[in-house]
């Protein structure tokens, strides 16, 4: 299976009176340059064409984002570009996310089988931290996520463990418009 | 400094009668697809927008190739689509190539300073093998390097070292199109 990690766009800086507030850091939105850029990758990701000029198209069966809203807010326009059909919500993908936990409720749903290509939108470091424990097992902070950027992983299977992906693409936004 | 691999696009098929040939191996040109494919992604590299829409491109202050036809037609048609101004051949980037020797030529060049942002030419598995030792100073080979993909390492300085590399993006020849 291919897991995609998909950072959040570009939102508003967080307020310096109430940089300590997690409730504020929360609700931060998209700007509206961080919306259009969303936009416009959903829009690339949907126009992919083979080297023989096939048009792919890179779909998603589910997204599973973070519940903070600059994260929410980018895996709602996923959802409007019909990128995907269906987006869940889940608690272990805010900043500081457990990824082990994630990974024992994936690898437990009984619809797993069913999900070939899943994207999970969520914040850095983790994002690129947790790809380096599925690749090598270890986090070494080698890998350059950008807000925006997508990173692609394929499984030999359609387990999702630590140590055993592949890495298929790292890709900045601006390669994505 | 930024280092690009580029894999060399699609070629002729080795032929069955001769596969233990190294010359004829060595002489295998890009097929049509092979060839417009690569000038798609020169072109998409100098298209490359900034965010907020500024024209970026990418262009390479040198390119270094190897030897082997499908390696330097590939180069050839980048330098023919202006993303560098100079091309050069390296013996150690043909497979099975030796990359300490390139480091050692290379971080003893006179030149070196003016170059912020090389690109080579070469093969798999090579390149991604060059890329794990680049980044993590061991090769584990859990990277996917298509033909006419591109893998862009950054660098705290102005010298290439094993294991001080940053992975700015892995892109496969279908998103750059």
């Amino acid at each position: 299976m291919y897991l995609y990690l998909i950072r959040h766009g570009i939102a508003i800086d967080p307020d310096p009176l109430t940089l300590d507030s997690i409730a504020d850091d929360e609700s931060r939105p998209l700007t509206k340059i961080g919306r259009k850029k969303i936009a416009q990758v959903a829009d690339c990701l949907k126009q992919i064409h083979s080297h023989k000029g096939a048009r792919l198209g890179l779909t998603f069966d589910l997204i599973i984002t973070s519940p903070l809203i600059r994260a929410k807010q980018t895996a709602d326009i996923f959802i409007d570009k019909q990128v995907s059909p269906k987006l869940e919500i889940a608690q272990d993908l805010k900043p500081m996310g457990n990824l082990p936990a994630w990974l024992m409720n994936w690898n437990a749903r009984s619809d797993r089988n069913s999900i070939s290509t899943l994207a999970i939108v969520g914040h850095e470091p983790n994002l690129s931290e947790w790809t380096e424990l599925l690749l090598f097992g270890k986090v070494s902070h080698q890998l350059i996520l950008k807000k925006g950027g997508m990173i692609g992983l394929k499984f030999p299977g359609n387990q999702i463990e630590i140590g055993t992906a592949q890495l298929y693409c790292l890709i900045p936004p601006k390669y994505l418009s």
